[in-house]
């Protein structure tokens, strides 16, 4: 698939804006400071994939760390003002293959957001992947989204909707179900690896723009990702574009839910992930 | 449907075995001790859905509580011994119409469960099921599944499945796929609460054992269930039998999801499940 960059080719030099914004430093063995980047703004504080991909680099860094994560859960307690942040990161428990972590996100004292994540050392098995990998035109034959007028993450990533773009507010489409599906990889080309793949399980603007054709409010709650994928599987990925679909299941008394997958080449299924998004009428 | 009962019916003189199995004594506000229930063991340890609605009492009884359970997130941290533990339940985040928690399972100091939960005020809003209701035949059409050199929890259950039931390792059946299909409530019949609808969120058996036709130890890692029932729904539900459904889409170094579908009568859409589970070859 074509890799049209939009912006100046990514140098050694600069780390990419991804790295640059899930960046932590440690303060003791498993307390980080961060801060928000520009960058990953979205209308209110970060993109919340930013936030979870954070959460996920606090245990990942952990210098005791075992294994690579299996799942990671973030719960968006409140807003994320612009600036630092501090993440405790605890591993409450650390068996023989398996480790299990509490993360929680603070601003002046105050939590905004918290996390619990499984990391394991996985051990060949049998293996079978049931779920059916999309049909999909290839990404070249997409255009990329517009950018004009949006908020400022959208910048990072390469998007070619093939079913469930962005909505035209000003020309409503009745009858629309709430499935997207897109290529999409960070802007400019990074190598995939799971920080990145913990956000990209976030990077569907809300299903209630899509099923309703109209904007209203909407903000996640809470996200879990599993992930199917290792180092090995990003290796073969490197940098080149994923699959990825959504879905809603209910809307409802001001809450809808949502799951994901996202696929590599070769009908490989990276990750399966699963939200609660909070809604306005 | 049909609710023949296999046991005598319940009194009000004793708890429920439900309610006895997830009955907690509140020692501090937030700190509360509970006790496994025999009635509810499973191969090693409790019945991962009992432990879960424990974990989600111990938010529940908290006199400060916010609203109900939008999600609630369980990690299984290690295994859990006959008899007595301390639920730690604490409101990290108190905003006007959520409350975010962090609950901590202890026995003689170690961790072996956490969970995440959000809790809401929920308001009308625009509503739409987008998910298809299953087409199952009546339950009194189908047989429960017989008890014989069953795990103790589920003499608990009336379960019937329509798909996808126990398999019998003796004759396995080749290119079965992961999807099951029952009717399931408490036995006796009990009213259906976030508790028990929790708890039921948990009921099917490893995905692993259907889709290889082959027994080998497996156990949930970690469970995500959203809410989509109030309590309104509830009570219009009583204590008849939910329709519930669930399928793996990707197993493979060790671990395996699955996703889960829990109906109420006239197609309402009570909750939506996720798990991780770890398998052996």
């Amino acid at each position: 698939m074509s890799q049209h960059s939009r912006s100046p080719e990514h140098t050694s030099s600069a780390p990419h804006p991804f790295d640059a914004a899930v960046r932590l430093v440690t303060q003791e063995e498993n307390l980080f400071q961060g801060k928000t980047s520009p960058a990953y703004g979205n209308m209110v504080g970060p993109f919340g994939g930013i936030t979870a991909a954070t959460l996920l680099n606090a245990a990942w860094l952990y210098p005791r760390r075992l294994g690579e994560p299996v799942s990671l859960t973030v719960n968006y307690a409140g807003p994320i003002a612009d600036g630092s942040m501090t993440i405790l990161a605890t591993p409450v428990r650390t068996n023989r293959s398996t480790q299990h972590w509490i993360m929680e996100l603070s601003q002046g004292g105050e939590i905004a957001a918290t996390a619990t994540a499984v990391f394991a050392i996985r051990r060949e098995t049998w293996s079978s992947t049931e779920a059916t990998f999309p049909s999909m035109p290839e990404a070249s034959t997409l255009g990329s989204i517009p950018l004009t007028n949006r908020v400022a993450w959208i910048r990072n990533y390469d998007m070619r909707f093939s079913k469930g773009g962005f909505p035209d507010f000003t020309r409503p489409q009745p009858g629309q179900d709430s499935v997207s599906s897109l290529w999409v990889r960070d802007e400019p080309p990074r190598p995939l690896d799971f920080l990145s793949l913990a956000a990209i399980c976030d990077v569907f603007f809300p299903r209630s723009f899509l099923r309703r054709q109209k904007f209203s409010p909407a903000g996640t709650v809470s996200l879990t990702s599993y992930f199917h994928a290792d180092s090995a599987a990003f290796e073969r990925q490197a940098d080149r574009a994923v699959l990825a679909t959504a879905r809603a299941s209910h809307f409802g008394k001001g809450y809808f839910d949502q799951s994901a997958q996202i696929w590599g080449d070769g009908g490989v299924l990276l990750a399966t992930s699963h939200q609660i998004v909070y809604f306005k009428d």
